[in-house]
């Protein structure tokens, strides 16, 4: 299983591509950032990051795409500009025929370090160490692996499985159904 | 001229088209609601979304297309997810070669109703006297059609059109890069 870590932003965007090495092991393949141009309007550096998203999605072919969710950020029109970026990723991710996972950032610093408070220092060097690769300098694509690395472990993790099975989906529609 | 508008949601996206018909005159071509479905994922709405734009951008070719800009939202949630709409409304716009214009609701209220604190049903009605089509009943895409209107009569500003000339331009890109 392969899957591709998204960090969308209005200038820069993250990705980072991990596969499943049996067990809670990884396999780092790619990282990388989009520079989207800061200068140009905000459609044009929309079409180089789905330009760009379709480019390495069509490269790496994943089974999945990861990409964090976003309940919080400083005032409507910052939600608003990352809303207007992660809505052109969710659409690349889509047309590439993928899975989309969503997960808030407490549950991605959670995967990878064990605590939904952690630092994004910490985040990084665990992101290192799970992928058993040491990333020279400051490494743009840390959020990306992470979410990655949390696509993997959440596949992987017998709760969830059960949660999406026909099974787990009949459940829920039938509460759903019967407002249980 | 023809500009189309657009007013995107993230289940519903209502859509305009007007063209110029000399002065302040204007023909309306065609409006509509795309659907997008309440129960299916995002991505799956958005990409719908991007289909169906793509798909009335090639079949009217506008010159412009007209946007709402948001700068207030219920809270940062909503926001994000109109964001995300707006996001691949504005993919499609710059991937079918037509310019973008933004404006903010203030303006877009201002341009059909001569003020920017409008209620709805004076936009409907101003909508209706401008475009001279009797629409029966409640229309979803009236802030659609208000919006391409707005780009129509903004882009016959004799003030607009100075600003966006080249000269204009040079003198915008000299006044930035001396600090002025």
């Amino acid at each position: 299983m392969r899957v591709l870590g998204i960090d969308p932003g209005s200038r820069f965007c993250g990705f980072g591509v991990v596969e499943d090495a049996g067990g809670t092991r990884m396999r780092h393949l790619a990282h990388g950032v989009l520079s989207l141009g800061e200068e140009r309007p905000i459609e044009e550096r929309l079409q180089l990051l789905h330009e760009g998203l379709a480019r390495e999605l069509a490269l790496h072919r994943p089974d999945i795409v990861a990409i964090e969710d976003v309940f919080h950020a400083r005032n409507a029109r910052s939600a608003l500009v990352l809303g207007q970026a992660r809505g052109v990723a969710l659409l690349a991710a889509a047309q590439s025929g993928a899975k989309v996972r969503s997960f808030s950032p407490s549950t991605i610093k959670q995967a990878v370090t064990g605590t939904g408070r952690a630092e994004k220092e910490q985040v990084g060097r665990m992101v290192s160490v799970l992928l058993g690769v040491a990333f020279a300098g400051r490494l743009d694509a840390t959020d990306a692996l992470a979410t990655a690395i949390c696509g993997i472990l959440r596949a992987n993790d017998p709760q969830e499985a059960v949660a999406r099975s026909p099974r787990g989906d009949w459940r829920v529609a039938l509460a759903r159904r019967f407002g249980k």
